[in-house]
């Protein structure tokens, strides 16, 4: 592989733009002049952090900017190449750094995110997903043109709480998870991130302090620290999080929040046992904050495990979910579970942010929903990846990678035995992308854990790859 | 028109619920039991005040909260009326307040807000867009099937920046306006209000200063209040700002931004001229302070008035637009044009907010621009509320009331000659809804103006109506 030398200058560390900004602007110039042609391999990221004296970090991040661009492409067991001349559409969508652009403070965890968020796309072993090739198209557009025939919702603005009939239709979902709630109670989002923005915006001011799980979800560490909220990690066990730090940190910082993942934890896939989420609840009584029950995977698990917001009957719990992880991704639709009142002070905050919510997505989530063929369609993915965690564990064991907690749901929590962000470099210039677990405490330190998606890592050369990366480090 | 009597147990003051809450549960709660008949008339606004011991205000919160709950309706002239059978289903959807709900401060911003957004889907002299019957459903529909046919775009999320086919074919609607911008400096948002939001929440901290135009959009005042920002009303005229109250004000407080609508002022429908746009300019050069130009009506005026952001070339100006005065208010597009890095920013912005946006509306707006039929329908609403405009004013000049400026567009700014808020209420009792001026103030406060919406006020009755009304007050 060979590579026409980039323009001599030095990166600017003035902090106009981030050093990975422009190193992808740099390669993305050189792919549009056709300097590096279709096909070409770009350096491996070890060898691109020397030549250019930038941290391995900083060329994932560069990389991932180019893939995501559509300039380049990651090719399993092979690294990144530049794609053919389709790609020249996409590269009109580049960005490039302006001279005179308003000051750029360096935002590496934004930019590790939006390099993880692209990354969420691509199949492979730390994908954040279900693969494209799970989901049921026919479905999906079968829905979405059920609900649109004959309907003329598109002429004026959506119900501020959402869509009357998907929220009438979810009543009944949420009473086969044990959670009793009218549509009152209910007010429809852009999926569980804005769920988790519109109850971070109405129940916190800057300065305040508010606990979440670790490891947790990177996105939501960061958005709560761009909120300007003091965030306190609680370490999250088998059976739920470690009772004493909790209890520590509320009587030390009053938080008002506790954002909590109880089924199928991202990434352990862990359970909150009844045991614990009873002391949890109890903690959140004599400390007086909210629990805000994040319940993204809900589909992927039996119906009957315990919900915070089941026991506790929306008193102190806050419940929001979404279908991205079972259904698309795309459509965007999620939902709060609260009390009356509070679901009022919600949508204040959500009609004050983007006023309402397209109702053609809700409405045909409410079609699914009534039909019971989103029932039927988890049913279906629950059966396939349970064989492909099956699979996915033989391998990893056979390769000597060994589970950090027991197998559950979407993600494996796999211990490498050595460094995984080290790994993850390593892995990149052989076109694998992995989720290092760095990526998933609130403040990244190196790690022997990462996370695996096991419908995408019931791979046997993934496994054989990765065993010998990682005897090479 | 008999009314049973309510319960006799006060109103609660003590913060549980506001008070248009609590009486718009105990209004729904005898329409459910029936103690208020389908076709029953409401009392009207004066007598339920005096009645309940609250302000008129209040009560108009709570007969627009009953609206929205689709348990009453307001006929044109004669008030509001308990809706028929058709209307149980969606009286389940009611809000019933819970004892034992979190603490809800008192919020009667929020609440007013509310009630006017919802009046907004009210055919009426206040309303906020065009009514439904001057939208083309058949447009609409047509270019959603042909956006999602043989699609496959929900199976993934949407590209970060927004969908590149909307993307591209916007880059050409920018030109016509005199921007020029690559796909690379653009961002979808879910609708103009959203990308307000997202620019605030990237370029400015809680304490900031931030100038807008007053009158101006009361969403987006308590928008900027509940951000923790400092509104700084710049008095709008004719022509533009008050040039000198903008210079004194940006030079004593440091503002971050100027958020403003240059074409089509709301409420007032003035256009910014090009020696203003000159002078606004060169003051956000000498006080440095970025220009956010909101041109959310800018398909209802001729394509060649002047845009900050054309004069600026995006440097000092990022400029937004939506599609929901034009084409639709239920599919929520809106694009942001700047800086390729501060289109990046603001991308990381929207990623910690809710992820990517919906494929499909985009792609589908991407249709109606590409093959024109966008471009055409606006022709055609223009032409038909020229027309209207023409037969309000008539009617508006003959009943006695006057332009406070020139009517274009879609809103008339009219001065009645007494309290506009005392109007309402008065006119509320008779199932008109207005939107008074003190609506459009910053710190709201009496005022004989009003907006007129053109396309909902060339109504005779309406203006006989007003006339008599007025002249009782």
């Amino acid at each position: 592989m060979l590579e026409p030398p980039l323009p001599s200058t030095a990166l600017s560390r003035d902090g106009e733009a981030t050093l990975a900004a422009q190193l992808a602007a740099r390669y993305a110039e050189r792919i549009e002049q056709q300097l590096l042609a279709p096909g070409a391999r770009l350096p491996s990221v070890r060898e691109c952090a020397r030549r250019h004296t930038v941290s391995p970090s900083t060329v994932v991040a560069a990389y991932d900017q180019l893939a995501a661009q559509g300039l380049v492409e990651a090719r399993p067991q092979r690294g990144f190449f530049v794609r053919g001349p389709q790609a020249g559409r996409r590269a009109a969508a580049r960005a490039q750094p302006a001279p005179s652009a308003p000051r750029i403070r360096p935002t590496d965890a934004a930019t590790m995110i939006r390099g993880m968020f692209h990354g969420v796309g691509t199949p492979g072993p730390g994908m954040g997903t279900l693969p494209p090739d799970w989901l049921d198209l026919p479905l999906l557009n079968g829905a979405m043109r059920r609900a649109t025939a004959d309907d003329d919702s598109a002429l004026r603005y959506g119900e501020p709480a959402g869509d009357l009939r998907f929220r009438t239709a979810f009543v009944q979902r949420l009473a086969d998870v044990g959670i009793g709630a009218t549509p009152a109670q209910l007010l429809t989002t852009m999926g569980a991130t804005h769920a988790l923005d519109i109850v971070c915006r109405t129940l916190t001011q800057p300065g305040d302090a508010v606990l979440v799980d670790e490891p947790g979800w990177p996105i939501e560490f960061a958005r709560l620290a761009r909120l300007g909220l003091r965030v306190l990690p609680v370490p999250r066990g088998a059976q739920g999080p470690d009772l004493e730090v909790l209890r520590t940190l509320a009587q030390a910082h009053r938080p008002r929040l506790y954002i909590t993942v109880s089924v199928l934890h991202n990434p352990t896939g862990a359970m909150l046992s009844l045991a614990a989420a009873h002391q949890v609840l109890k903690l959140a009584e004599s400390c007086d904050f909210t629990i805000v029950e994040d319940d993204t995977y809900a589909y992927l698990a039996p119906a009957h495990v315990p919900r915070l917001s089941a026991l506790d009957n929306l008193q102190r719990s806050i419940y929001l979910t979404g279908f991205s992880k079972i259904l698309t991704p795309n459509w965007r639709v999620g939902c709060i579970a609260t009390t009356p009142a509070m679901a009022d002070r919600l949508i204040d905050t959500k009609l004050l942010g983007m006023l309402s919510t397209p109702t053609a997505p809700e409405r045909a989530l409410a079609v699914t929903l009534e039909q019971g063929s989103l029932r039927r369609h988890a049913e279906r993915v629950i059966v396939r990846l349970e064989a492909a965690r099956h699979r996915t564990q033989q391998l990893a064991e056979e390769a000597g990678f060994r589970f950090a907690a027991p197998p559950q749901g979407l993600f494996g929590w796999v211990d490498a035995g050595v460094d995984t962000e080290r790994l993850t470099e390593a892995m990149l210039d052989r076109g694998w992308l992995l989720a290092p677990g760095t990526l998933f405490h609130a403040t990244p330190r190196p790690t022997s854990l990462m996370r695996v998606n096991f419908a995408t890592a019931q791979n046997a050369t993934l496994w054989d790859t990765l065993r010998q990366v990682r005897s090479e480090l």
